[in-house]
């Protein structure tokens, strides 16, 4: 199966990244995670993803907040999909790293998610590769279907109260 | 290869939702385009949605405006991977239609993409098809580079003006 | 007495939806709650609402957050009234919340309330239900009249502290 | 039947305010239109709202722009529903007519639609006055069923263009 | 002297809202509190503001949040100068409040202060008290040096902390 | 009777603020109106403002655009009364000029009015002369009830029209 | 003297960026104009940006809309100041352009003007070389002192007017 | 080497405000910080503005918040480049003092950083004044390696805990 790479633009995403890592490692996707900075170390950005592809990657998460270039400096740089995760907090709580991340020219999407996303950004990185894995996709419409069921019982325990 | 799905919620998103079309035929990438509402053919979303992937489609591209529901409406149906093109216009100038289309609860992502992006949309559709598929991967590195051959022809342009 | 349902998106939602219940109990309106999600439970979402008028609804009061689909998703399966409760927090504050839920298509409106306005929704299911019910009608006469006179009583207490 | 007033706060939102009208036309339903300001008449607009109970009235449509005031002017007034249509256009084309609209505080509900929903306030009006009336409830359903032939039609349309 | 009435729609409002009396205090100008609602108690204010010149206020101060009406409910029932306190706080942190009561209609204007402006509101109302009155205009002159004074003596704090 | 000033920070500005001066003529009302800017002529508006009330003005309206100052930097030479017109247009159509000229710091208040809001500059100008001038009350009082009286017969007009 | 770089992330920015190259002109400071992209042409970016001072450029001005990262993209690639035109235009009229370029993370600044304003980048980079020129910083003050001599006819032209 | 000036309109920036005094002690340039405002001390701020070049200062950094008019009344005052620093906090959490900082008017031009960017405001200092300073220059770059190294030491320790 191919890689997801998981990229963060500051240590200080982690906490909100890491759950992404976690739904990952609950479907067995393979996945690499790093720290780099499309504005502090742009040359190592560069340099990944331009190489992603032909390193075993599939698809390529980042998560930014700010002036969130992140994705955006991946994107320009491969041909995989990116999903983009703008991180709330900071100035401006998110906004400005939402329509940073999602706003792109025409010619280089960015998948994005919402605010600190993070699981659905892991979760669209399997639908992506479940397109192609017949396993994955049947693992993916069983975990859909508990999230129905866990509703239910949510609402059956509510009856109790009102 | 897996069909793309190009749905929008009305046949006034189709000036705009027509270049996501011209761009999956420029790739050529087997599509179908129809017109279904979250809202006014709610029961017509889920049964395409639900059938969605045993029909042979691998993405769907969704675009509405407003209280943007096509896309959510059609990723509570399926596990495929469901792109969002939130449409510019009407009351909120597509603010609106960007914060309903992006900001979906844990479980169900969207991809979304910029404001009225449809071309973006179709691009990152092949992305995804093109995680399994080299040769459409090597059409779209050769569409990026041709991008950048492209603006050096402008620069090269503008200094026969400054 | 035709019934009122408090529908939620999510079981987080109950501690702002309770008071909707609280105010139904106070006016002796009989109502069912339950949390069904536009996204998870999409299926049941539309049974629930398809049936709603013939299972003895009036109204129906949708409270969600973020991409607040689900008072939409009801009113797109239902002709009854249906009450959106946009739910404050999340990424946006509410303000996403607010914005997919009041700018519905032609055809298919949502009587949209403040951000976490659950005493306003359910005070609006009862006018709904007075409009042919003239001891309701009494009943929230008077209790307007109550806090006009709260408020004089407030007014009063005030001339001591100033 | 109950009557439903129509209101506006200015003869420049008629043009807006008149597919309100329209609509309750079509289905049938009595009304009166008015012009009458939160602003300018305060004074009859408390009249006519204390009595509208009382002449009949079963619903009122409130339109109105910027710092709109008319909805809640009214619904301090009367404890039937009020419909408040928020005007785009003005200043922040809208948004303050929104929030203004909606943001009302405990006690005093104002069913708000989306930026101009002149026809979708018409629209609930008709829901609220359907609740105890079984014929004006299948009309509402026939004209639901409507609304999803047409897409579909239109969608037919769109085969021959893709 | 004129009296200032300060009105505030809440109990709620008092703890910012004192900050404007003792504003006045420390002015030496007469005023008057209360509370009183432009949804909860519509009559009182249509008759407190219908009278306020009669009853020998030169000024009316009316702080209110969310869909912020008192002031201009006020304004629309006196043609008294009418300051605005929109209310920081509730749904969307005040800019709902702070556009409900500045984006008045043509006629009625409604002199808007910053949110939580309440002592603003307080040096607004000496202002204009004082435009005919040589004392108070003194008095106020005697503040802005004070003001200027208090920032040189910070300033020269600075100097031993850098 | 006290002068009032009208300053506008550019001649692009005139074409609104003329509303103005047309309202304050009929008024009765004596002005000056000079362009002169808070960024681009600084020590005239210092100049100007500083001796305002010596040279018999009674009230200053400023109108200005994007990072609206005039008001401010008037307001910081005087403690006139000092009115400010934020003007629409621009890159943010006015919000920024709305929170530039509102949100004042504690001391130096500007009452604002609403955006290109510059007849009710005018009618608020009036009323702070009126504080002191039972004529000036009485024509307002008179052009309130004119107001009020117009709408009457825009709602005969449109009682033909229904 | 050095040179100024005026980069723009597509020949659609021209039409506004020519004003910043014609101010540049009128003050007689060298200047090169070039056509690159953050997203279509990011190595070309990088290698232009990393060579900059080398190549005697003192300032570069970036031009960018939508997801503006042209200006943070140079920054991340020199320590040369660097000026950001958000440009105007696109879904979010500017407001995404503007937030993506100035809430810059911490190490790499980037000196935003205000939307479009073209020109007063050009004016902020000749302050910026004026600051060690004393023949540039005399021609800016002579510029500053006709722009209030211009202002000053501006007034007197309209007092023939009012 | 020219000095920095850093201007606060209030003592309440300090705690931000010193960070760029501490980034200015790093780079080891010389500068003074004053608390000066632009509505509470205009004359003050005219005054030190308008001999600023010619008393040494090279650059002038400038923190405010709410109405933000300090930058723009320096910029009034002085040719050299100011750098504003938008404080967030207050009532719109910044983006009121962002826009009042950043949308100035052709012809003076700030050049705005991020909501309370001090540290990035004294960066943008040094590397104006490293435009003609090459030791200055040296050390910028240095420092932007040592930001990318770090960078690559929490990659690293984040490998441990992935």
């Amino acid at each position: 199966m191919k890689k997801v790479a998981v990229l963060m633009g500051s240590d200080s995403d982690w906490p909100v990244v890491r759950s992404a890592c976690a739904q990952l490692d609950a479907f067995g996707i393979p996945y690499e995670a790093h720290i780099m900075s499309a504005h502090r170390s742009p040359a190592l950005v560069a340099e990944f993803s331009g190489y992603a592809r032909k390193n075993g990657f599939g698809v390529i998460i980042c998560a930014a907040g700010l002036a969130a270039h992140l994705a955006g400096a991946v994107a320009a740089n491969t041909t995989l999909p990116v999903i983009g995760i703008p991180m709330k907090g900071g100035a401006m709580d998110g906004l400005d790293a939402l329509l940073a991340t999602v706003q792109m020219p025409s010619g280089i999407p960015v998948a994005t998610v919402a605010l600190n996303g993070a699981k659905n950004a892991a979760i669209l990185a399997a639908q992506i590769l479940a397109v192609e894995d017949e396993n994955l996709a049947a693992w993916l419409d069983a975990a859909r279907r508990d999230m129905a069921v866990q509703l239910e019982e949510k609402d059956a325990a509510l009856q109790t109260e009102v």
